[in-house]
């Protein structure tokens, strides 16, 4: 019977009311497939892109046109009132979940907690992410984003640093223009880690009537001295790249001795010190180079940190670096003079998962923010998350909260 | 009375012999006398500089000749058994205590802790400190040290890279030629933040006979995977400066824009969130220069941080950094296999004082440490220090483990 029900394709409501009528044991059987429904999402995702003819920035600068990839898992129902957005981190992209392809490596990053059944259930939400404006991997395939390393139509070359500095509101605005484009006035959530925490925020607190649940995931509601500074790190060896050009080198070699430096930085501040010591030893990469005789001669921590940013780096654009951390610097969320403005102006109920070891935004930045949101009886959690990550485990260990997560958002 | 004994100078303990001869008072008076003595060290700092016609590394490769330079505070006594040595940190130098003239706007590192009354007092002790081989300060008038940037009397050229590549146990060789050129052939004490934690272990493990007490401070018994990391972090910048010239930069223009990068992450790394946090905020470095508007504008933390860096790449050699990186990264106690072999040699007492918010060396290293002195019966005492700098804790407010180490010294 059950195996009878699944093959019969498209199913509806309708498929399932019939099979009631035809057999006494169809009403389980029903529900089983409704849960594991063949219109249930596939795990394949697909890239699309959104274009805007032109965009005026939050600082009043115009983008002409704004082209940015996207991807969504599980369908929008009719009333479109079951999306939950995904907004990404610094390094990352719109792929969340699923696999372009049967034979691809690994899923999008959070595959953990999207999908059929699981947390941000594709059974019954519509989860859509996009690539931001400026996004760092400008050279994926899978990425579609506007920046410096895209052609200005005017001028028939890249922008290079003609073009104008973006901030997270514009990253939200973008999105918001996507959403519309699906009709889409209404989030049943708002879910990112690190950067996109830091959209999550924005987002909730620019459209608080359009956000009902907020899940802000290793970020707080501002950039703190701290990560400025850290942030500064992360653009500085690409500034000492002599191939860096101040910006001007698409029509040469791109910085790239500079730009992996500069993501070997992200990679080891992402990180803690719990994880090298855990995975690493006092090996050296070359059996045959003793480190300690050799000036040129390294650690296997050295050099797997290398190989990590050079794989990233071959994808990856040192401008869209430089502009997405003057982003994230600027961010304090509403982007006025007060913290406490930008998020009592935040409406939605609002859980907050962070690492009580997070070297990038520290805890008790993450803290006030929940404090702030709550002063005036927005509700707020906060839940630390384990793991020997720092921050990264926001991203590679979220499946810690699955039971957290679903029940916020069937809340 | 104690007028009259305090201006009879120079005071020997014969002095005060025929002081109680002449008055009733005379026993306190000397006692009085003999802490607070006109032949206290009177918080000048002087600097000598040690020469060796030779010296050959523990790597087996040839140095000729070798200079260093070193201070001392208060006096030798005859037995030569009051002298404690004190090591330096990775940009740190010989300038441990004292002014080198009364307008100098700061005294030595751990001026807080060395003088007369102090916990090291130098009434008691002979405190003596050396600038390592190729010291990061190569340029500062106040220090001599040998090593790349170092005239090579062979060749009439700067060594750059042919300079041998160096260990914690060759600055402890040189050490302990400077001592022995003294007549010096035990220590009170060994005693030394981060690098210089490493070269008091080092000390201790090499020369178990002549070392009594051992204070490491915020540094572990070897370098692990997450500080090998860190390391070569610092060294990026220098090798990303075209000027660095794979070294040879010494008849041109030296790598200063790579130097100061260096510098700004050893700043940055060698603190802590908490000191970010609470020392800055979001303000700009310049009221007129928005960073949100304009992509060389900052923020102040960033001109805080870089104009530190500039200042101290003033008198720093890149190449020293270099090597002082390789240095740091090849320690291992005992620089054998195994690191419970090298800390099980060494016999004196231990007092180890580090950060549970330590960014540089991670706590659990530094208990591992202590453990393994400790495992064959050797006393260890584990003292956390506060504060909010992290690392740097241990040099900057060294003074909150007074009673401890004064007491540690006198056992």
């Amino acid at each position: 019977m059950h195996d009878s029900i699944e093959s019969s394709t498209p199913l509806t409501p309708g498929h399932c009311h019939r099979a009631r009528r035809l057999a006494g044991a169809g009403l389980a059987a029903c529900l089983l497939l409704f849960s594991t429904t063949t219109a249930a999402w596939d795990g394949r995702a697909e890239k699309q892109v959104f274009e805007m003819e032109e965009y005026t920035t939050v600082g009043g600068e115009t983008i002409a046109p704004v082209r940015i990839g996207w991807e969504a898992y599980g369908e929008l129902n009719e009333a479109k009132d079951n999306v939950i957005l995904i907004t990404h981190f610094f390094s990352g992209t719109s792929h969340a979940a699923g696999r372009y392809a049967e034979d691809d490596a690994a899923p999008g990053y959070w595959d953990a907690i999207i999908g059929p059944g699981k947390p941000l259930d594709t059974d019954e939400y519509y989860v859509i992410a996009s690539d931001t404006l400026v996004n760092l991997n400008a050279h994926d395939p899978n990425v579609t984003t506007t920046g410096p390393a895209t052609t200005n139509p005017e001028t028939g070359a890249p922008w290079g640093t003609d073009f104008p500095l973006v901030t997270i509101r514009d990253f939200v605005e973008v999105q918001k223009a996507l959403l519309e484009s699906q009709g889409i006035e209404r989030l049943h959530a708002v879910m990112g880690a690190s950067m996109g925490a830091l959209q999550a925020y924005e987002w909730a607190s620019a459209y608080p009537d359009q956000v009902e649940r907020l899940i802000p995931v290793i970020g707080g509601g501002e950039t703190d001295p701290w990560l400025l500074a850290t942030l500064s790190a992360w653009a500085a060896p690409i500034r000492l790249d002599p191939n860096w050009n101040e910006g001007d080198y698409y029509a040469g070699e791109p910085p790239l001795d500079g730009l992996r430096e500069s993501l070997k930085l992200v990679t080891l501040d992402a990180n803690h010190w719990q994880w090298a010591n855990a995975t690493f030893d006092r090996s050296w990469a070359d059996e045959d180079a003793d480190p300690t005789r050799e000036l040129e001669a390294r650690y296997a921590i050295e050099q797997t940190l290398d190989d990590i940013a050079a794989s990233r780096a071959e994808l990856a654009d040192a401008n869209h670096l430089l502009y997405l951390v003057k982003a994230n610097q600027a961010f304090i969320t509403g982007h006025g003079e007060s913290l406490a403005e930008g998020l009592a102006r935040i409406e939605a109920p609002t859980l907050i998962l962070y690492s009580e070891d997070d070297l990038v935004f520290a805890p008790p930045g993450i803290r006030r923010t929940a404090e702030l949101i709550e002063a005036d009886g927005t509700e707020v959690e906060l839940v630390a998350l384990e793991g020997n990550r720092g921050h990264l485990d926001g991203v590679v260990a979220i499946d810690q909260a699955d039971d957290r997560i679903r029940a916020f958002l069937a809340e």
